[in-house]
């Protein structure tokens, strides 16, 4: 029986016999009698083997070591100790795989770096428990709002030949024979051109948002940067959801409600891991999700935000400016001064992407970012230009292919619609979730400049 | 209003005013009043939009092309027609966004081929209407099950210096200006060695199998096979559940119950795309997926099937022999014989995967292929060779790389546990359920050999 199974009815089990297969994670034999911390990994919470010097094979069982694979059958009892409910008290203990003594996760602290190098074992441990199962509920939250509320769930393509920021540096694919061409040319490789690995779906997105008017993407994507942050990865997870009939404002309402959306799911069924990480990584995690819950999200423009940094009286490391984006130091402080979730509305064109509404004064876009306490810049979004003229004039003011990009464009030559949409890096979603602080956490197999492990 | 509401409640609707925004698919003007062929893509059903000459702007409106985007307000009324519970009686209808003449969607017959090569405008079509919601929903579906049955979603790597099946050709990914470097050394690129695109997340798959007892993979795959036929992309969605403490008969069960959850859930939540798909598409499509889902799957081993396959007195092209694999043909047979699905277990050793288990008589692996009346293999599992001395053996023999692969060799040193997992293509999956035969039509955006469009 599934240890889930087994906490989820256990006042029903009580004095029942149940067998279970799971891992040792910690053993403490003593003379007469000894202790399993015994899991299965269907649920956070372990559960206590117990047995006795009664079983035939006592002597053997005092000498299973941490980390095997094991078969018990024994009684549910009501536990005597403090913390546990319940224990099983085994009648018998079977080994099914045995660990040697230089298993790498003996019970006791390791530093997250040397449980990054044995990525393929950390999800034993508790910490990565806790992290791997959020991110499973997560994601079942984020199919969930969006399927509840009439989405279609759209798979963007991976290699593409088209480069949707425009900025982002791409991984190139090739199945040319790199090791024996004298003079690449791509007419030979698999594709007839040069392929990529893509850095965004939103361009595709929207063109099943003009057929469905509600799609959502949630799909791996890649950016070949070479910085080595905390919060980079090579290959990360995105949320792109596209609304067709949707303005700005529609939107904000749309990021509100899918955020606390999934900030509910995961507190009410990822309350025990929760509870770990609360203690463990970010005293007050569980308190900080429950305020965005019952936050509100203020609305406010960039050129209202630039005002109040610069009527502040704080010092600035980067001084504010109209024009330009804002520093971490100030979006700490907005979420601090307006106590909750930010909206910041129509940025300045020219450091935002080409396909932005662009407003009437000429110098902004009607995009949206949304800062949240303790975690920064959580969701991008915008209306997109629906104008065909507006956005060729913007598109070679940037030099850019429309060639390649026509079909984009024929968007807003049949039956063009306002229309808008967001994108969120689900690994930031984690980091803010789970409380830990590097990218390379919440990412089962991370791959960053130099690692491609596993 | 989103059509799907207006007709989901369409009774409580009746005489009341609503506001929809959408395009037009077909448009009937006539002297005095005209038809609209109307939907916003949130349902399969169209909405008529009925107005006449007392509007303001007649004459605007019935200049109303097709394919444009429209806002329209009025009264919705029991329809006299005779296919349609309701029509939509306008008070206004504007224009929100035009479309030429050039359309290229007009509402007649189109071949697949050239939907194909307008792949950015084909999702307005019925067709892909059909087959893009039942791919949205079977994906819903395919998460259901597993997050209800306890398992934990889990993202395998995309990027990765490991290839899982050794036979399957990958795609490489690479950061190195190919245009200038005279000789590549993989030390400078990207990620230090050479890296790929994943073939498979069951390797991985398997470690978080080793610390959740019940995983599953859903996620992009790639193959760089050079093949032009009808079945095969060079990216497609793989399924793959990983499953401790499970043998080869669980996880038949496993794949029968999973089976017919998706497919039953494709029946209750599609029956508008289904009952197109079945007039205009595969007659009889309904009574296949409703045959599936009570079918008895038969279970019976290679070796049993050869000898079942020679006694028949069928004319074979492809003359069946034990320790090979089996052809269309012989499939096609076994589910008309067994009036259903088979689960065809036992293979020899040497036609498949390094990873299966090794049966006591030496010569096969704890193999099962799903074989589906009118659709050939579906799924493909197996139990996993959990004993470590007899999978390094095996990989000796296959002259694999070990040291790359310490990690997965490792899962059998460490708590080693009998464990199974199977593996579905999800276009596979969706051509079975749709009845279109070309994998082309059922991906957004195929990738195939010189194709990487959009």
């Amino acid at each position: 029986m599934d240890l889930k199974k087994i906490w989820d009815n256990y006042e029903t089990l009580i004095d029942k016999e149940v067998i279970v297969n799971g891992w040792i994670r910690n053993h403490r034999p003593q003379k007469e009698f000894g202790f399993i911390d015994f899991t299965d990994g269907t649920t956070f919470k372990h559960l206590q083997i117990v047995y006795n010097k009664d079983l035939a094979d006592f002597e053997h069982i005092t000498a299973l070591k941490n980390g095997s694979a094991i078969k018990a059958c024994g009684i549910i009892k009501k536990s005597e100790g403090k913390n546990q409910d319940i224990e099983l008290v085994a009648k018998d203990i079977n080994l099914l795989g045995d660990c040697p003594m230089d298993y790498p996760l003996q019970p006791k602290r390791h530093t997250k770096e040397f449980l990054r190098s044995i990525a393929y074992l950390r999800p034993r441990a508790n910490l990565y428990q806790a992290i791997f199962r959020i991110r499973s509920v997560a994601s079942m939250a984020i199919h969930e709002y969006f399927q509840n509320n009439g989405y279609v769930y759209f798979h963007a393509p991976i290699i593409t030949a088209s480069d949707c920021e425009g900025a982002g540096e791409m991984f190139q694919v090739t199945t040319l024979p790199l090791d024996k061409v004298k003079k690449i040319d791509y007419k030979d490789d698999f594709f007839g051109k040069k392929a990529g690995l893509t850095v965004s779906g939103q361009l595709q997105a929207e063109t099943f948002a003009m057929a469905f008017s509600k799609v959502y993407t949630f799909g791996p994507t890649f950016r070949a940067e070479n910085s080595n942050t905390k919060v980079h990865a090579s290959e990360f997870w995105m949320i792109e959801p596209e609304i067709a009939f949707c303005d700005l404002n529609e939107l904000m309402d749309i990021e509100e409600e899918f955020l606390k959306y999934v900030v509910r799911e995961v507190l009410n069924k990822c309350s025990l891991e929760l509870q770990f990480l609360d203690q463990f990584q970010e005293p007050g995690l569980i308190k900080k999700l429950e305020d965005l819950i019952n936050s509100h999200f203020t609305r406010i423009t960039h050129e209202e935000v630039i005002s109040l940094l610069k009527k502040s009286d704080e010092k600035w490391e980067f001084p504010p400016n109209y024009g330009e984006d804002i520093a971490k130091e100030h979006e700490k402080y907005l979420t601090n001064y307006f106590n909750g979730p930010v909206f910041i509305t129509n940025w300045p064109k020219d450091i935002k992407a080409f396909y932005m509404k662009q407003n009437d004064d000429g110098k902004t876009v009607a995009a949206v970012d949304l800062i949240v306490p303790n975690a920064g810049e959580l969701m991008g979004g915008s209306q997109r230009e629906e104008d065909y003229f507006k956005l060729k004039a913007r598109m070679d003011e940037l030099k850019m292919d429309e060639e390649s990009m026509y079909w984009y464009l024929n968007l807003r030559r049949y039956g063009t619609c306002v229309h808008s949409g967001f994108g969120m890096g689900f690994e930031r979603l984690l980091i803010y979730l789970t409380g830990v602080d590097n990218i390379r956490d919440v990412i089962a197999y991370p791959r960053t400049p130099g690692n491609c492990d596993f």
